[in-house]
């Protein structure tokens, strides 16, 4: 391995000879003096190239230093004086510097590197399509699409996948320790059964085939199997509308768990696995956090619950469905009336819920299934499931769909299972929901969507 | 939540009035006594019914009672002795049993039930295709994956799924302690450009696409991202010979990183990798271990290597790549000269591996690329990759291929990448060497292959 240490370790090193390595961020000249701001997977380091006086640094930059990429804006002070080449590796270089660790209190973590031996391991062939050097990209965000590859280096474009990968990490460990084990099921299905809609077809070895919507049939079965499931996977729909909030292919976190009394149980496990998101991405994203300002919400003991006729009655409406207008308005009512930022609306009528949803017993009409509300919007969907065969067959027979389709997703239930219960959290929508992304194309690495299918 | 203890637990309530949960595994009757052996999650658990004299059990078993699975031959003793029904719910009935937890040392975990109530939860609408409850599944392999929601219930079954989960959960737990980060990336891909063959062509809004045969691409573009990446995830092939090797769909542990000096940093890696996964089954999987009676391999701190012009020596071949009888040849020749399950087998000639494989410097007909075999058969690819772009070009060019098909994949090293390179492991062909399964089919839920496509 290159031997190195990273540039948040390099405030431990004062006074020694170390290298570093990584791409370079900025490259600049002053009078007498040269600047580089080399940046790695951990934050930025300053190389001092010269001999500088007292009282200069990069960017003559005040603030508080905080680590990892808070420093990304080293250059705002020095708008409109780039200066040329004189022999220092331009940006985008991959460098390996040896220097003297140097305290300069201006400079990313209050410290440099100075009297520097620049090795240059790579030398890109054309200059970046952007400044990644500045605080904000300056590009549309179709341009920066088409560039991701070098877009995602821009610490503010790369911050989004790193609380992305943080929640995964949570949400994992959450279920981990209530005994959940992680399944991987196909992508690859016989028939385009869960909703019928919006599916991709396959060429199967010259058979049609789909790709799974959701992993829902297999989790379900595999509830017959561990009890308690979950899968981290791709999902994918066919989503023929151009919008901020889909994409063809997204990452689904999906949980299910047997013996369940209804749905509050599941909504009791979700709440500890929300729980368990944030609190790994305070913990293993805090520079991303940092920088987008992402402010990260209290998940309450108990997430407060109203049920549909109550959310209906609240937000003055008879319709079977909550309008995007009426989420917001109960996502801010949860939050005035019981300061929340999540909300649980409940009892979905059945006539708006999928075949396998398990009814309300007491009002068979409304279900036990949920929505969980986050910031205005629908984040997770669940709710217990019919576990009796003789309920699915019923179940389908209602909704007019020929039971022969679902044969390999009913076996499990003609075998004895459980009360059960699960729920869907989609990885994007989420991340876009806590850093407030305007575009869910921006948390992650290369969307797909009706007209993007590249890089 | 339905309120119970685990099997595995019950050894602590000894004494005290408990509920348990789970199904009816075995349900017999002898002459004043019955007895049902239930199933969760931990284990199986014995409860009796009726009043019976001080020296009788279930199974009438002997042996260590190690928990878990181990006490799935409950039963052996009395083959030929079924009984009827007599009122206790069926095997494979849901059920929920309160009873008296008493010192048993011939039943399962030391304990049994006592004076117990029972309810059911879900009664099965027909007997299982097979009985669960012997210690083999009396099926053949296809009969078992057509009823795969209900055979994955056999203790024997479902063992190597989570051998399989465990796996997983310490590949991840030792990169992530490197400093890895995980990312999430396109199953659907613009062309068939890594390997041209066996792939799955897709309508993509009626635009031809294909599914991804591997994250290679994403993954290194992502190096000059995060520098250290690892996606698990599913990849697609379609492969059309029907082999006991082979899946149309499998789990893909992919690891990619970057400023390497060479392949050797990628092995190092590697090493890591593999014995946090060993660990983690020894750790997290301990009754299937136990059950399937797998010897976990010891990790060297440092893995045997020979170079594939020595591998050709000491098998005495001049073909340019290994044959299956050479693999198993050189993995016993490890284990006789190093003491190792494991070898590397590094310089692979150029020819048989991938465009995008970096030349050994010193002898460039040779590359930096690696084999990892284990127990006689190659378990990981991996090596250094080329990260400068005119190096790519020059690859494409040399093999005829048309660099614009490429494009999206070329743009990352346009812009500057560090030496780098990574591995791919395939998680149901890992789990098929460590558990001796003869056919791949046995490791992952619900195989895709030629023929099957669900359920």
């Amino acid at each position: 391995m290159i031997s190195r240490v990273l540039s948040a370790e390099l405030a431990e090193h004062a006074g020694r000879r170390v290298t570093i390595a990584g791409w370079v961020h900025r490259r600049r000249h002053l009078k007498s003096v040269s600047f580089l701001v080399v940046r790695d997977r951990a934050g930025l380091a300053q190389v001092v190239h010269g001999h500088p006086g007292p009282a200069r640094t990069a960017g003559d930059h005040t603030g508080n230093h905080t680590g990892g990429y808070a420093e990304s804006h080293v250059e705002s002070h020095v708008e409109g004086a780039p200066a040329a080449g004189g022999g220092l590796p331009g940006e985008e270089s991959v460098v390996r510097v040896t220097g003297t660790v140097t305290l300069q209190p201006q400079a990313p973590g209050g410290v440099e590197l100075t009297e520097p031996e620049i090795e240059v391991l790579a030398e890109p062939g054309t200059p970046p399509p952007f400044d990644l050097y500045r605080p904000v990209v300056p590009a549309s965000l179709p341009t920066i699409l088409d560039h991701a590859p070098v877009a995602l280096r821009h610490p503010r474009l790369r911050a989004p996948l790193e609380i992305s990968a943080a929640s995964v990490a949570g949400f994992r460990e959450a279920l981990d320790r209530l005994g959940f084990t992680e399944i991987h099921t196909p992508k690859i299905v016989g028939s385009a059964t869960e909703s019928g809609a919006n599916v991709f077809g396959i060429d199967y070895f010259g058979r049609p085939a789909y790709l799974a919507q959701s992993p829902q049939f297999y989790k379900q079965a595999m509830v017959g199997v561990f009890e308690r499931v979950y899968e981290v996977g791709p999902v994918f729909r066919a989503e023929p509308h151009d919008t901020v909030r889909h994409l063809a292919q997204y990452t689904s976190l999906d949980a299910e768990l047997g013996f369940v009394t209804d749905h509050r149980d599941v909504m009791a496990v979700l709440r500890q696995a929300v729980a368990g998101m944030i609190e790994s991405v305070r913990h293993r994203a805090a520079p991303a956090v940092g920088l987008l300002g992402v402010a990260l919400p209290e998940v309450p003991a108990e997430i407060p619950a109203v049920h549909f006729t109550e959310a209906q009655r609240l937000t003055s409406s008879d319709e079977p469905d909550l309008a995007p207008a009426q989420e917001r308005w109960l996502s801010e009512w949860a939050l005035r009336e019981h300061g929340s930022e999540f909300l649980f609306v409940t009892g979905y009528p059945m006539a708006k819920r999928p075949f396998y949803t398990h009814p309300d017993p007491a009002r068979p009409g409304y279900s036990n299934g949920f929505d969980l509300l986050f910031r205005g919007l629908e984040l997770v969907t669940g709710g217990q499931r019919l576990h009796r065969y003789e309920d699915y067959t019923a179940a389908l027979a209602a909704r007019g769909e020929p039971a022969a389709a679902y044969e390999g997703y009913l076996q499990a239930f003609r075998y004895g299972m459980p009360p059960h219960g699960g729920f869907a959290l989609g990885l994007e929508r989420w991340t876009a929901r806590l850093t407030g992304a305007a575009n869910i194309r921006e948390t992650t690495a290369f969307p797909r969507d009706l007209h993007r299918l590249s890089p």
